[in-house]
């Protein structure tokens, strides 16, 4: 049994929640809002998993100190813009080295960083014993209902990877362990930014054949700037690249695709914004990635394609025509790249 | 112009009649129902292509003789078991070389044969100008809609498949080239089976957190059966392997799907039959690809508990239980094979 504190009570941090109580660990639940934590402790979480009864050992609080007191293991499961604050407030409680986990898909723009960058620019490298990705194939909603669902925890360190894998790991979450840590983030981020661009497809109209085209050509950019900053390019043929992308580009779970839906059909980015009312990691990855594809020199066509329709007001029935339009004429000319 | 005959008249030989027709080709469609050949010289194939008005200029015959005297190039689509005899009767009324196209995503059972091979068993080598397989993510329904389509004509020789490409490509039907012909029919053949598998699960309810990780790890073991085979393993990443994968296991369009969401749901695979009345090659597959993976000692777990399912009466949910249980820990495990 671990003492694990999970920070972030939307719809994932709870289901992991939901996981890890299951399995018997002494598990507390942090939430910035004082009524959430009271919510929880009633067992729903209603905003974000509606009908369902969480179990009875899955306690919650609002109190940062008690949450880093709490816990030998961290999972960290807030979104890419609050990961440096939150990381900062259980910087200032530690007192011994423990382990981190993190499980959120985002880059941050401007400096680019992975989320694993993030945390251990905030959190003072001695108090960190490991930190290890826990990412892949899950919609929350379907992980509480016991749906077999399968995920990779990637750390440089495999001991600590298989203490994740151990800790999570029942009849329906099933584990695997990679050492690719730059390779697992980058799969998780940068697929938003397609699920984006297939929403907007489907809003479009466009039809299945477009989609899965663009779901081959934007695992290819993904993979191709990954290999680039030095990930592993079969890391995106497995769970945290091709198994996410599908995941999030083919369900009504998916916020990112229910964005990208929108704006395809019509809606402003700020009237989509408004309607979500939850995070949408994509939009933020999308300008992330787009300076990336500059940095590494990198062509990343999709990226481009939905960052002129977030960030320069291009339509998007006129940045879908001019992207099928430049593609290439011979298909390993781009796939080729990555070996 | 080219001089072409599209051989198959179900909906993906009327489709790429459609295309070719369209481009301006002189182009005749060969039905083996006199008719139906009628039928679509009144512009219309209404089991197939429900609500489609037909190009004037798509001009079709069930004279296997006026045919194969009409054409230049030689587009068999044709279900993979029908090949040898579609090819056997061409090849004895051939008098001269020409360009031979197929776009058949089978395997024969017993012999292991892809249907290159198969044809070129039937069609003597000195009437061969040369073989082209055009393959990719493309539902017949959607093409004849003008919906932006993306497919793959590979060939050993670059100028043949430059010489299909131009045939077909236009602003909606896309054509890349590729060198990789064994890739190229083993991804289109194999990705059957899995949209079986992945039928079967949506059947059963699972979600899509397994539906993703059926795919993922599907596509892991026909890339590893490919590569043994002499296959190029990127060209699993590109439009004939994972494209072409998404779109048969995440539309409802996909017969193979459809029949294995039947089998999911409880029917068994005569009712299945019964009820699907087009060709359901993946059934096939499934016997072919079980016998190779012995052959060439690939292990293929979700092609083994189809196998179970489809030829050993093993109950679906059983199988499918199996199947996750068995999954390896350390993801690269399965993965590494590739490379």
């Amino acid at each position: 049994m671990e003492k694990i504190t999970v920070y972030g009570a939307g719809s994932w941090g709870t289901a992991l929640g939901y996981v890890l109580a299951q399995n018997g660990h002494d598990i507390l639940l942090w939430s910035h809002r004082a009524e959430q934590a009271e919510e929880i402790n009633r067992h729903s979480n209603e905003r974000y998993l509606k009908g369902i009864k969480l179990p009875e050992s899955l306690k919650a609080t609002s109190s940062m100190e008690e949450a880093v007191r709490h816990a030998d293991v961290h999972v960290l499961a807030v979104p890419t813009k609050a990961m440096r604050d939150v990381s900062a407030e259980i910087a200032a409680l530690l007192d011994k080295p423990s382990l981190f986990v993190h499980v959120s898909k985002g880059i941050e723009p401007d400096s680019q960083k992975r989320v694993s960058e993030l945390i251990r620019e905030e959190i003072p490298e001695k108090w960190i014993k490991d930190l290890v990705v826990l990412s892949g194939p899950s919609h929350a909603e379907e992980v509480v209902l016991e749906h077999p669902t399968t995920v990779t925890a990637a750390c440089e360190n495999t001991h600590s990877a298989e203490r994740v894998q151990d800790m999570f790991m029942n009849h329906y979450f099933r584990v695997y362990t990679n050492t690719d840590v730059i390779g697992v983030e980058i799969g998780g981020a940068l697929k938003n930014i397609i699920a984006l661009a297939v929403g907007i497809t489907d809003g479009l109209g466009l039809g299945d054949n477009a989609k899965a085209a663009i779901m081959t050509r934007g695992l290819a950019e993904i993979a191709r700037l990954g290999v680039k900053m030095g990930a592993t390019p079969l890391t995106f043929s497995g769970l945290t690249g091709v198994g996410d992308l599908i995941v999030t580009c083919t369900s009504q779970h998916s916020r990112n695709w229910r964005a990208g839906n929108m704006l395809g059909k019509g809606k402003s980015l700020e009237e989509v914004l408004a309607e979500m009312g939850m995070v949408v990691e994509g939009i933020r990855t999308t300008k992330a990635a787009h300076q990336m594809a500059k940095r590494y020199e990198v062509p990343m066509p999709i990226t481009e394609a939905l960052y002129s329709v977030l960030f320069e007001n291009v339509p998007t029935d006129e940045a879908a025509g001019h992207l099928m339009g430049r593609m290439k004429k011979n298909e390993m000319e781009d796939l080729i790249d990555l070996l």
